[in-house]
């Protein structure tokens, strides 16, 4: 007997940090009959066939799609445009294609009109990841206990909807579904503008002269030390993200920067009492994330 | 047989993280024939006499040092001026007067002043710490590996030097001597810096709509939640840092905005190249930090 949610063959193109967590789930919970993978360069592919994480691995996008009544597009996000109309003339009738890209909007709009009449667009988003890339890097219980955010357009089949979320059920995640823009602007703020910040001060102390540089490391106080571990996620990945979500990252960036020149001002100006206010009213949004983290 | 260094009373004034961890690794390596701690609230004082961490709990920094021949100001830096003040008078012959602010150079102008002849003065920053606040949240490990930066001022007695030094060794910390300035444009970056761009992404959220807010607490992913541990450190602390360590703060922050503006532009004009670029410059100082950690 199979367990629900089950596929015949699953194809995951692009095969790094997530796409290889995911392979790894698939397998664990026994989801499909056949998980074939592929990757834009053979040195991704060949490490991917020699983890034996998936029951195949081709050279091609088109390849792997053939056949499958699930794809799953793992690749950066910059790349959707030429995987779909790479694998469009491919896709099974009744396949369900989602992904696992940071941005939605754009997503969609890279996606969308390349997918035949009777193909599922179910975009999905789960929000789990480490520093680390490639398919080593993956593990089965990355996305245990985080949320997977499905965007899918107005107008997609509910039972397509249905068995992506199951899938990510079985990963142990928790499943919520809302509008593509609204998810586009949320995660600007809790992880996009988090990591150009990050990326940014870790440039700022790239640029300083070589002295100051080593001591900087070798006093890395909590701050900086976790500022370089975000640093030092996916350089490619995250062009792309921002690229794509450009809209709701300049927003949220131009009130960051406008809050940064108050801060910067009261810190001018020697105004303590300012200082203290808005350093104690960050308190309250720790606060939240503890009790979500408890609930 | 007493063990090196030892000191006859050491006088803690100000009771809270540091403080009381200081309290803790005193007691537990046999320091000190006495610890004495005060703190400017009665409510701080009870609780310090409540955890039995240090022998007597007096009203008074006056009271306190009184006898003390190791005196160590634990307090937010922007009391260091009326601290100095106050006990100046009542410093025996020969007592060491050290502190643990996180700044230094502003640190020496408020103290040394005030120093009576006889009386040595070497400013020390253990740069270790959590996100917690009060005598509750100190514990004997939190200088273990750490480093300690002593800032003594030209002329300072060596062997006053070296008997902070052994104390912070004693505790398990690293000891580095530096200038005073030199330290203060350091942990501009790797610390203020940082804290600085935590609490004001957190409070940027803070200021959002109210649905919006709840859904960024809810999916608080790595980048987030981090920056909301940081900036749950203590408000008053943070504030008296700033305002006294300015000029590094500023220039640092300027150097920062000047890099986020560049940023920012290369996304508006979709420049994918230059953000890969930046993205891919920093893994060399996170690769830095790794090796330090390991050496």
């Amino acid at each position: 007997m199979t367990k629900e949610p089950h596929f015949q063959r699953v194809a995951l193109i692009g095969i790094g940090l997530i796409g290889s967590s995911l392979a790894r789930v698939i397998r664990r919970e026994g989801l499909a009959d056949t998980v074939v993978a592929t990757s834009r360069t053979a040195e991704t592919r060949r490490r991917a066939a020699e983890l034996g994480i998936v029951d195949e691995v081709v050279d091609s996008a088109e390849a792997a799609v053939a056949g499958a009544d699930l794809v799953v597009i793992c690749t950066p996000v910059g790349a959707y445009g030429a995987v779909a109309q790479a694998i469009a003339p491919h896709l099974r009738d009744g396949a369900i294609v989602t992904d696992v890209g940071s941005v939605k909007g754009a997503v969609i709009a890279a996606l969308a009109p390349h997918m035949p009449p009777g193909v599922h667009l179910v975009p999905g988003h789960p929000i789990a990841g480490t520093e680390h890339s490639g398919p080593e890097a993956g593990f089965d219980s990355l996305f245990e206990g985080r949320w997977c955010v499905l965007t899918p357009p107005d107008g997609t089949d509910p039972d397509a909807v249905e068995k992506v979320a199951a899938l990510w059920r079985r990963a142990g995640s928790l499943v919520d579904v809302m509008d593509a823009a609204h998810h586009d602007m949320v995660l600007a703020i809790t992880s996009h503008i988090p990591h150009l910040i990050a990326y940014n001060i870790v440039g700022t102390v790239a640029d300083l002269e070589d002295l100051t540089k080593r001591e900087v490391i070798k006093y890395a106080a909590a701050g900086f030390r976790d500022f370089t571990r975000i640093a030092a996620s996916d350089p490619v990945m995250w062009r792309d993200i921002f690229l794509n979500n450009k809209d709701a990252v300049l927003e949220m960036l131009g009130r960051f920067t406008e809050d940064l020149a108050a801060l910067q001002r009261a810190i001018r100006w020697d105004d303590g009492e300012a200082l203290e206010r808005m350093f104690t009213r960050t308190r309250a949004i720790r606060r939240g994330v503890i009790e979500v983290d408890q609930a």
